[in-house]
């Protein structure tokens, strides 16, 4: 008869079901919308990890069912996000103790930006290879990867191809078809939704084998009891981010040139945000030889300026950026790397603030450092 | 330098992650203190199911890891919740496409309220039985497991067990070092808390692989940004929901006995919720032979009054339940169940309203039967 919530469970029979059930739909005509895709395309999950997750086990368990066993290569680079490189790794081990890995991973090569080198990959065949998956920008360098050329091959090949725009969704035009990939995730927390709150775009035609099992919500690819209110912060939040994309792009692009151009005068700086090749507008990832990164987000956050190392999935943990590494930077530089990014909350003054304190910082840093 | 969330992630390593992250290590130790666990045994999650496939898979990940591939045997009943059952399926099916399954199903032996015949059960044994799951309390009927039982013969025989507890936290008292299960599940949004948050209680010395992969929060159980806001408000409601549960008990105790005075003076009824034998205060699951549950739906829910067929996580499709089914009861009866369920926001009226329509309600829904 009553629920202890304010919207009950959309899966239920009873009038107020439905109309829970009318708010999750809406929410998700709305991202379907904002996003270029179809609404029966949209699956709402709890987290951008798990919707790469399901997308990347789901397409290749669904490599399993529809093309068979010799479907086992996987295409990743080892500069994408935990979410994804762990989740591969999980794949390629004997993870059910039957005596042998069914999947191999493929490494993609990537250039010293952290992009994929297009012209060398294999060519790919839907005889043997399971799934391909690339980030749409790095959460660390910013940089944007190739992936609507990425995705023309795989579509062309027959492979399942998933995108990680976890960083990209709300920040950059996201067009779901046009990018014609079979899987995308998103996190609303990333475009200032709620947290718990992550978007799996997936084709119809794409095969999905969730190893999420349950009820069956979500097309059977994300059971557990949906969750209209979430669903509902998140479309807003996405129209919002949308709406305000443009202007806020050009505004971070004007912090972001600043505080390059203050890293830039710093001696031996090293800058892995590339903004001629592409690059989300918020994000600037330096290095400063000499100087730990660990000292110089403490000497930053002394002076009230939040600042990470690498991805903030492995922070607290001191050691060199795999994204970095990946890149082919040497772990004695990657571990003086400063990951700087900017959003809706950045002042000019916040901005100008940064700009004064950094180069002491990276001196007071780098002294540090010699004197250990 | 900026998130656009209120609280930011609490992985980051600035000042506003470090408040972040007290919010989040004050909401564990409160539900640790509340349900009998130690703080590091506390994992949030997304949602029940999340929390369910989290602790099947993992524990039966982590025993081919500890103890070979030999550890095959999974104990799980039929009567169990979607949650469990489709995990269940999954564990024991060619997952991997590796050519043969890897777990095999030992169905749990149950009597006619649904109960698992512990005497019937076979010797457990740690080279053999990789996990053995059981749930609190049924979710359709109510009715209480014999889980301290289990959780006594599976610590004994080295064996993993798992509580899907989704029903039973924030409604019966739950002390899980008194318990001595491996893990436990539960739900936030059934005890009043938010959406998207479950919570999964792991013993230390618990083997779990867990199938979710990425930053490795949460012990490395469940990757993801954390929600301290989620982890908060679960750990408040919680706390609310035991403060009030005996006077809950109580209150929602006279209202279920005089809804199954009023079932029972309905010629032919069949009622499943079997107070003598423990069950949920909140829950009467019921049958009534020759009117079809939809038909006894639709009929209440014109008249106000929200119910349901079975578990509202395959609600919307017209078939009996698994759990009634897997009971004993013919699927013709089962068509016809009923489930009510009280909660906080019920009232006294509410259910003097549904104590007078109910035998009109059946009534007409036999006629239709008999019409159609």
């Amino acid at each position: 008869m009553a629920d202890t919530g304010m919207l009950l469970n959309p899966a239920g029979q009873y009038a107020s079901g439905r109309h829970a059930q009318r708010v999750l739909e809406d929410a998700r005509e709305q991202v379907a919308e904002l996003l270029g895709a179809d609404r029966a395309e949209v699956i709402f999950t709890a987290s951008g990890t798990e919707s790469d997750n399901l997308a990347v086990q789901g397409l290749a368990y669904g490599a399993k069912k529809s093309r068979g066993p010799a479907a086992r290569r996987i295409h990743a680079a080892t500069t994408e996000h935990p979410a994804i490189v762990e989740t591969v790794d999980w794949l390629c081990s004997d993870l059910m103790g039957g005596g042998a890995p069914q999947f191999d991973h493929s490494e993609m090569p990537v250039d010293e930006k952290g992009r994929v080198r297009v012209s060398e990959l294999p060519e790919l065949e839907a005889s043997v290879d399971a799934v391909m998956t690339c980030m749409w920008a790095n959460n660390e360098t910013g940089n944007l990867q190739p992936v609507a050329d990425l995705a023309g091959r795989a579509a062309a090949a027959g492979v399942p191809f998933h995108v990680d725009a976890v960083q990209a969704v709300g920040h950059l035009p996201v067009d779901f078809h046009a990018l014609g990939s079979s899987t995308l995730a998103a996190s609303a927390h990333k475009f200032g939704g709620p947290k718990s709150m992550g978007i799996l775009l997936a084709r119809r035609d794409a095969v999905l084998v969730s190893p999420l099992r349950g009820g069956g919500q979500e097309r059977g690819v994300r059971s557990g009891t949906a969750n209209p209110q979430g669903a509902a912060g998140t479309a807003a939040a996405l129209a919002a981010a949308v709406s305000e994309m443009e202007e806020e792009r050009r505004r971070l692009s004007v912090f972001r040139k600043k505080v390059l151009s203050v890293v830039g005068a710093i001696p031996q700086s090293q800058i892995y945000t590339d903004p001629s090749g592409g690059a989300l507008p918020g994000h600037v990832h330096v290095a400063f030889p000499g100087a730990e990164g660990d000292s110089l987000i403490m000497l930053l956050d002394v002076a009230g300026v939040d600042a990470s190392t690498g991805s903030a999935c492995s922070a607290g943990v001191n050691r060199a950026s795999h994204v970095l590494t990946g890149m082919g930077v040497p772990v004695e530089v990657a571990r003086g790397a400063l990951r700087l990014t900017f959003g809706t909350a950045t002042t000019a003054d916040d901005v100008d603030r940064l700009c004064s304190l950094l180069p002491g910082v990276v001196d007071q840093a780098r002294a540090a450092g010699m004197a250990s």
